[in-house]
């Protein structure tokens, strides 16, 4: 399990728009009391509404990690990012990647991480090696979020529960499987790249045995009607022996997103098939609730996709960022 | 893909029964074309029937690689292994290993392979990168082997369909998907050690379009059933994009070898979700046999066992080690 310090300086580098700098504005919608300050290289750096801080400042207010906020194409690590890495390793931080490249790849970095005592966290790239999943039951209670495609909201829809749960002062944590997630919430495990017969056991290690009425709030990953990603899927739901499932679904998607040929399959059979999968590890599992993700669409049309979603599933339907989550709480903690 | 340099002189070590030279065993049973000699350290090391050379000798008779033939408890390769695995890589012949340890934890090993020009081959740990599946159709045909549990004979059964077919003059080949198989055939990949968002885009390039009159016969690995495995199973299943599925049973079986709290499916369910989750890629896929592992039942039993289930799927039923595949090559070349 990826294990980040806290609280961030949140590196936009030089990207100019918001949406070059998702996993920044990610971790400030949803991690905002981890992140201490942003720091960008040009004067045209996009602003993401944090206090502005140098490394060196940043470290000086007690922040313990620089967090890569930025996505560029490709991947990389541009060379105008450079000095304020080593700023920040020399003033104590960690730095936290997600990027393809590996932090290790900037000549020098790693030396100089080593000389200052600070660790190089690649979460895309993890190294821990985790067993091969028993299967045997753990206590506590859990609730998978599943989706008809990829990248469609279960992160959010997770997060959004997470926070719902707690303010009914239900014990919850959010368990991150991506390396977004794992940045907000400063753990986790990313799982799609972790090798195919470890993932079930992965998925084990990562909501371990509770108190019986905590709740881990598990994000998901892939989607198992996904022609490339269902492997991750599936063992995740396995290793994960869900109590409860959440669908999470966009109603303007008619095929799964960059695959024309794959039709995004309706919502009772999705629900179904998930639940035969699930029912491998944990037999009494049950459908809790439908996310949508409705964005785009108006107030009149949200409710009318809403309305029909629930009818066909016979749970609550929500948007995690549009609508409140009482009536899937109250599925979710009913029985 | 894993390409191993043929024929091979099978390295049998030290060990004393063949039980411990399981690998060897099986390349001589279904390899034995690829088989020039064998070679032990001791007087009492096991004999597999083989003419027995050092490695010098095979190096001069032609073989091009040495295999190691036994799995140790621990995986490990022993000291006294070490002379004969130097002499190997000096006389222009690559080592082959499923072993758990690397080749090139021998100290030494490396360098001396390097200075001859030959390959340490780990089986076990492929350097291979595949990239994401497509789900896009391909040309030619093929059959992947399922089960209801693992290591219940889905190599085998995969086996001597390719020789039934190839005895009928279809053009077929094996598919290896694990290590004893891809030692046996040559070539293959590793399906159980690729990480788990690449395992489906693995099996895509393991069966790769070919002509529309060709089979590929696809080894499979682990379980859909299984609590640790299933999710290879799955995007293996996925990327081979089966027109045909062999599911392979055996019925002494109760419970998934070493998770007693998991019961053997049903021969129909198993058959159903397996059909059913094929269809994502391939939806015309058909069930065509029943491979069933009937050893250590008498013949009176065996054929009971094999009209059941026959009778129960509704497609031929056979051992691939003990009864005739003519009815089961009959209904995969109808249609």
């Amino acid at each position: 399990m990826i294990e980040l310090r806290k609280p961030y300086l949140i590196f936009v580098g030089d990207a100019e728009i918001e949406s070059d700098a998702k996993t920044g504005a990610g971790l400030r919608d949803w991690a905002r009391e981890s992140c201490l300050a942003q720091h960008g290289v040009t004067e045209k750096a996009v602003d993401l509404g944090l206090p502005h801080m140098t490394p060196e400042q940043a470290a000086a207010a007690g922040a313990r990690s620089l967090v890569i906020g930025v996505a560029p194409f490709g991947g990389r690590i541009a060379p105008c990012w450079e000095p304020a890495l080593f700023a920040a390793v020399r003033a104590g931080m960690d730095i936290v990647s997600g990027l393809h490249t590996r932090l290790a790849d900037v000549p020098g970095l790693a030396q100089a991480a080593q000389t200052s005592g600070v660790a190089l966290r690649d979460v895309r790239h993890p190294r821990e090696r985790y067993p091969v999943a028993t299967g045997a039951k753990r206590t506590g209670k859990r609730v998978a979020m599943v989706g008809t495609d990829c990248a469609l909201g279960k992160k959010y829809t997770a997060l959004a529960l997470t926070r719902a749960l707690q303010a009914r002062k239900v014990p919850a944590d959010f368990r991150a499987t991506g390396q977004t997630g794992i940045m907000i919430s400063g753990s986790g495990i990313a799982m799609d790249a972790i090798v195919a017969d470890f993932v079930a056991g992965a998925a084990e290690a990562l909501s371990p045995s509770a108190a019986p009425d905590h709740w881990d709030v598990i994000e998901g990953q892939g989607s198992l009607f996904h022609p490339a990603y269902a492997a991750v899927t599936l063992g995740l739901l396995h290793g994960s022996q869900p109590d409860a499932l959440v669908l999470c679904h966009d109603p303007k998607r008619t095929h799964i997103d960059g695959y024309p040929d794959f039709p995004i399959r309706p919502l009772d059979e999705a629900a179904n098939i998930y639940l035969q999968q699930a029912r491998l590890t944990n037999p009494a599992v049950r459908l809790v609730g439908l996310s949508m993700n409705t964005s785009g669409l108006d107030a009149a049309r949200r409710n009318q996709v809403l309305a029909e979603g629930a009818a066909i599933l016979g749970v609550p339907a929500f948007d995690p960022m549009k609508t409140p989550l009482d009536a899937v709480v109250d599925r979710l903690l009913a029985n």
